[in-house]
């Protein structure tokens, strides 16, 4: 089977890298990014091109979600299966008479980091049984973890990874500048931040709630409020009052 | 040196675990919930008392914030050490003629959980030279990660924690109802949480933020809106508005 793989970012590099860890050929990366497309090319060994699209029997576009569309179309075979890797479109965006489908993978992704691809979920849409099969057998190739879901279903599933990742991301880089501010290390909070997601695996994240809000210590949330500002003091009302909503206080 | 905990919460569990795991003596521990106490004493072997404080060199109050100024004033005791273990009080809030201290650990503790003891902080503050010294000898037998620090740094040193652990636990609470609403199992998110975590240890969580607030994408910041309400609403809202004022977006 040729498959092509369409981008040159994040998603892009390491979906062809974990093809290739696994002996999985690729007919070529194609996009813009001539540069982007260079480094990958070189180091996975796959064929590039910026402008003359491959003959293949799957394609799969990892690009941004506002360019699934266009980039969708430039794909003209009939005869083929197009899958995109967005947790938030339908497989219905694809615009072309070829099979639609969606290939997701459930993580986060940055070139500069290497990833165990085997614990990866693969969450997998088409439009017919032969297809679907296909793409399970594919993605089981990579990971261990591989699973049919609608788009409804991805749509939730997206918006919880939001939750529990970027927005996770996100305080971490706020608390970080809170630290930064005190010229305090920000290192010395990572086995804290440690312990507080080894006990996700142990325990329900609603019963393991700790801090001020969860005990109502109403002076130390004012004392709190007195040391921040601007988006970090919207936050730490946003939050408290979310806790003390969920704990009934 | 005679030592006696006062408190029978997580923070007095564990601690007095940690000295007994080290093979320091404990004089006792001390605190009003006979039934938590008595749990303690018998897994530690250490003796409990709800009436009787037992004479000691150093008293260490385990207690809530809101409690410790009241449980220091049962220590009548004058030629003794105190140490509360408290991020965000002064040690000015222990109410005796003794000699005042603050050993804070900064860790997030559940009874139920296993923790590695020698991973936490520790953040001592004494009256003077001789008692500091003491209190990080103390600390250090249990912890690498043992160092001064002034009430001033101590607020901001809990306040990040309160960003990098209780509220970053509370989405994982939020994001395990949004799963749970679908019947989506949330254990399909721990690789990627877990990858979120481990990106911190190579990469500033500034330059590692992912997901829709980032990149600007209004389609799926607008569909997700749909998707939520009430405090998760509030919540989404807040954080992409943290996320884009951080990014200039």
């Amino acid at each position: 089977m040729q498959i092509v793989i369409i981008g040159s970012g994040n998603v892009a590099y390491h979906l062809a890298k974990a093809f290739r860890l696994k002996g999985i050929p690729l007919a070529q990366i194609f996009g813009r990014n001539r540069e982007e497309l260079g480094k990958i090319s070189e180091e996975l060994n796959v064929p590039f091109s910026t402008e003359h699209l491959q003959d293949a029997d799957l394609y799969i576009i990892c690009v941004s979600d506002k360019s699934v569309e266009n980039v969708s179309q430039l794909i003209t075979k009939k005869d083929c299966l197009v899958a995109h890797t967005s947790g938030s479109l339908p497989k219905e965006i694809l615009t072309g008479e070829y099979r639609k489908s969606s290939f997701y993978p459930l993580q986060t992704f940055s070139k500069s980091k290497e990833l165990d691809y085997e614990k990866i979920p693969f969450f997998i849409e088409a439009e017919n049984d032969q297809d679907q099969q296909l793409l399970i057998e594919l993605a089981s190739r990579i990971s261990e973890n591989v699973m049919e879901s609608s788009y409804e279903k991805r749509k939730y599933i997206h918006l919880t990874a939001v939750f529990a990742c970027n927005f996770v991301n996100h305080l971490f880089a706020r608390a970080k500048e809170i630290s930064d501010s005190q010229e305090i290390p920000f290192d010395y909070f990572l086995p804290l931040i440690n312990e507080t997601v080894q006990k996700i695996y142990e325990i329900d994240p609603k019963s393991a709630q700790t801090g001020p809000a969860v005990r109502n210590d109403v002076r130390v949330l004012e004392l709190h409020e007195q040391l921040l500002k601007d988006e970090s003091l919207e936050i730490y009302k946003t939050m408290n009052h979310s806790i003390q909503k969920m704990y009934e206080l």
